[in-house]
């Protein structure tokens, strides 16, 4: 029963409603864990080293990035923020699934490594939706929605190679069929298979 | 939003659970449909032509054989069952989604001409159980249960070439993989890709 845990990756543009998704799903899904990233940017108030981040130094992830141990990382505001394949093997060795929440670059990077993985893109219903969503936030400026925007154009052109796409109009329904997407995942022949054989053992044809 | 209908073939050895299971799937998923059979058996009563089965004669079935128009067929007590490639592709080009439910061997022929379908394998959590369910509905005779056993026991030596197994332990823990791993099949990219083009038109990278 205790098979290796499957890897999820999940991309989309800034106003999909990535966050809350994988949030709703984390909380229902006991098996599910957010993997915890590198980062050299210095720990906000609240934050715990080794739950929220593995807080390091400059030279600490430099030494990182030299041994190959990301297969990930991305310069974010002037931070460094990275995947070590180290903590995605620990808790998957563990029989944890990972969720992981990371940009279509980064995706694009991880996938070299993790083959295994399985990619989902989520992208709101309309372009005209996404606008209206990143507009409603209030909180940012008009050319920094025009950007977003642009980015998110930029980033849907990518959706294509990911496995599976979960569009967010309704989010009851978005959340179920990321829901879906998991629970079918480890129904796959090849994830059940050394558990059905320990089952029945030797099955004769 | 019009996609094309998927084809979902589900075997399984007597015993494991599938017919309720199927039925159980049907009336929770309004899309999702049961592809009507030809055959050679008479009607029973109450059994409607074009509803439960195509009710066709010798000739007609030898007709529809010789010009390959089932995409499998099998001989049960002296009668002939086949479906017809017509009769999935029709139901497929309404947007609906079918659910198939035959035999490993009717499952292996109708892979080769449908290899989009996804097949699905239901089994028990144990030749145990398996054995303890057959004896349990008192119905039939002891050489008649140790026959389903021989036959489980070589059917369930063809499951690892299906894309998914459904372990029927827990019905309803069976009856939401088996809704996620349809669910889910809906939600890949191929599958998706004409619609998402039509929503955003063309997308630059």
């Amino acid at each position: 029963m205790s098979r290796k845990g499957l890897l999820f990756v999940i991309s989309a543009p800034s106003g999909a409603g990535k966050t809350t998704l994988c949030k709703a799903i984390i909380d229902i899904l006991p098996n599910l864990r957010h993997s915890v990233s590198h980062t050299t940017r210095a720990p906000r108030a609240g934050e715990l080293d080794g739950r929220d981040y593995h807080f390091v130094s400059d030279a600490e992830f430099d030494a990182m990035v030299a041994e190959n141990a990301f297969v990930e990382w991305a310069v974010v505001h002037g931070n460094r923020y990275g995947t070590a394949l180290a903590s995605l093997e620990e808790l998957r060795g563990a029989g944890c699934d990972v969720l992981l929440d990371i940009d279509c670059q980064g995706a694009a990077q991880l996938r070299e490594r993790c083959s295994d993985g399985i990619f989902i893109f989520v992208l709101p219903p309309s372009f005209q939706e996404l606008e209206r969503r990143l507009k409603g936030r209030q909180t940012d400026a008009a050319d920094v929605i025009e950007q977003r925007l642009r980015n998110a154009r930029s980033e849907m052109g990518q959706m294509f190679w990911y496995d599976y796409l979960v569009i967010n109009d309704d989010f009851d329904l978005a959340r179920q069929q990321l829901q879906a997407i998991i629970m079918a995942a480890a129904c796959r022949t090849e994830v059940l298979k050394e558990q059905v054989q320990d089952l029945f053992g030797e099955i004769s044809n």
